[in-house]
């Protein structure tokens, strides 16, 4: 009974994967215009069926009380008329993106006459497997079809209905304005067997994006045999150097801990060169505290802001994704350098110095996505940086690194132009 | 006692690693000259100490021929002056390509003032798992000190002796030349643990390239947490259109399958178009079969070369790596597309045609990494494209498609200038 359940999964997420491919080969021939008009009625149709909408959220949230959730989560899992406003206009904003297919990276003649062109395509099938939110559903949707792609949502089990009505709502609408079917599939069964059996669909699925928490992301390292994009964990650093404009370093450090302390581009440990700590820490420090931040610090910290508590090893680790920050004192930027590279994540990593050497070994020396000199940590996003809505944060170091684009979402084709060419 | 091996096997592939992570964060910064004058130094290396590796290499032949080896595995793994100055002309050959480390790949000035810079950095530690061929081991570690990169080589047991020999020149031809230790090692270990456990080695390990047959590959994407670049399988078809140059498309029909029918760019299935089939396939199937190359075909085939054995599905699958070839009568382009779709491995596919049309659709429509447009499929190679040296054949969609040399062995940083910007 179970096995048969097992396989009714399995084959349910199959076709998924089948259909999908059939729908990837043709969506890379479109043109934009047909992927902008589909965008925009998809856009138009969420608004027109809000009502539909709401009510399928409302199963999952009154499950989500049944299964007495957090208050924060519920509020992940709410739709309401603003909310799918808001999601709508996301799909405009895609609309009008540039459309990254067809683009000629690079093309060159070689002496035998062979043109070589590299030219950008959809990567093919696109498969998501994400937590909580479900207007990730419809943002990861639009930016796939916008790049071509063909796209598996997986979304958690507790958003199953808003998620189901999201999809139909909007595949349909695209169906409709000549996207092919299969474009758009969401997985109905919110099974681990479901989970898995996309991670292992090597045959259809070209690429897997996790959005999530730690364990999700982990979940899928481990499990997964199509290639993934590893995105998301961030234990951001703020380095304030011995040359640092105090007053900048405040201003910055309160902004990386405090504007939006839940998100992967907050920081989470304060790096302070020796030098400075005195005039330094106990200023950011009373004015951390009076924002509500708990600081976790090394000993020379705490014999300068009392109300500290100690760290611990862990700490130097921790994500805390909360108004917690930990704090140590360096004796120099190698310090700095070697402890960011020891225990950071490779996300986002600040230095506040009016020191050009500083700047420049601190930039070439730390291993990260995003360094930033003298600018919040908090700018790691694909709409900060310009590049328009993103799928997601790479920390992995194939494919993309950092905020994640249309562009992010493609891949090349050589096309070789002969006359007749043989190798000899 | 089992238990305790595994343990020291897998205690000695982690310190590769750490030892690895560390030079790779020295090698990032290491000016292009000091790597330049470390690989003429191991070429140099590899001619002085050439009887020492002879003899190493003599070990493997030795013991290859106590397992009974087949004669082209014995060839394959030889090692003599002539190949040992071969192998050395390659690292020099690295040497005198440009360095793609340092290249700022885009800029752009941001509204609040913050300029944004991409720049190409070494993807990290890259660990490699081969099969046979002991020149791999110093390709690959010449491409990957040239990108910067630390780079943990694993061959194929029978040609151990071989690679540590190699490694060993080579390694400390390197490090006194100014390379860090542990930028190019290889696992002491032939043990099926020690491929297990680099597979497994998320914490040192950036990437994983498997080079090899297809078994090789399929084990890697199994069994690996690390990222994979997949290489090497090539089911490669060139399609005879019906408004084709006939004489070309016999000269390049014979190229793509005659001139090297064991590497991954020949051709292994022949589809044409029946509208030309008559004044084709008799004269091109009697060359092939001059050449010595067995045919597959399909019944219209059979019709027209009665020495042709009956395809079976299973030929329209098959790599063959030999002097065979499938050959099928389409009755359109669409149906040759459709086919290559089906039963390709995304690698390299041609058409032959004077149709601009034809030309357009199937090298839109083919999804693999290299199309050609009236040229041999034989053509997708580093070298051939003018890349320079290269350190595999992607067939995955993900970081790099098609030939991959030096700027595919890196990967990017964002690095944001500020003065003072905090997100509001």
């Amino acid at each position: 009974m179970v096995e048969e359940k097992v396989n009714t999964v399995q084959s349910e997420v199959k076709e998924l994967g089948k259909k999908a491919k059939e729908a990837a080969l043709k969506l890379a021939t479109l043109s934009t215009e047909v992927k902008n008009k589909a965008l925009l009625a998809m856009a138009q149709a969420l608004i027109e069926k809000k009502d539909y909408i709401i009510e399928e959220n409302q199963k999952d949230l009154a499950e989500g009380e049944k299964q007495n959730i957090s208050a924060a989560l519920m509020d992940r899992l709410l739709l309401n008329e603003n909310r799918i406003k808001e999601i709508s206009e996301g799909l405009k904003e895609i609309a009008a993106l540039p459309d990254p297919v067809g683009e000629i990276i690079a093309g060159w003649k070689r002496p035998n006459g062979l043109l070589i062109t590299k030219v950008r395509v959809p990567i093919g099938v696109i498969a998501i497997i994400y937590e909580a939110r479900p207007n990730v559903t419809v943002d990861a949707a639009g930016l796939c079809l916008k790049s071509g792609n063909a796209v598996i949502l997986r979304g958690s089990s507790i958003a199953i209905n808003s998620n189901l009505a999201l999809t139909k709502t909007i595949s349909e609408a695209a169906t409709f304005h000549g996207i092919p079917e299969g474009a758009i599939q969401s997985v109905r069964s919110t099974s681990r067997e479901a989970a898995q059996e996309l991670m292992r669909l090597n045959e259809y699925v070209d690429a897997l994006i996790p959005r999530g928490g730690e364990s999700l992301i982990k979940s899928v390292i481990e499990n997964s045999t199509v290639p993934v994009i590893e995105t998301g964990v961030g234990n951001c650093h703020v380095y304030v150097d011995k040359k640092a404009d105090l007053e900048m370093a405040k201003r910055i450090v309160i902004n990386a801990k405090c504007q939006r302390p839940g998100v992967c581009n907050a920081a989470e440990t304060l790096l302070v060169h020796q030098e400075v700590v005195k005039d330094f820490l106990p200023v950011v420090g009373k004015e951390l505290i009076d924002k509500g931040v708990t600081l976790f610090g090394c000993s020379k910290t705490l014999s300068l802001i009392p109300e500290a508590k100690e760290a611990t090893e862990e700490d130097w680790r921790t994500e805390y994704l909360d108004l917690k920050l930990a704090v140590k004192v360096v004796e120099s930027l190698e310090e700095a350098i070697d402890h960011i590279n020891t225990y950071g994540t490779k996300h986002s990593e600040a230095i506040i110095t009016e020191d050009y050497f500083a700047a420049k070994k601190f930039t070439e020396e730390v291993d990260a996505a995003a360094l930033f000199v003298n600018a919040s940590t908090r700018f790691t996003d694909g709409g900060q940086f310009g590049m328009g809505a993103e799928i997601g944060i790479s920390t992995q170091k194939l494919h993309a690194r950092g905020p994640m684009a249309l562009p992010e979402l493609t891949t090349t084709k050589f096309i070789v132009y002969g006359t007749g060419q043989i190798r000899t």
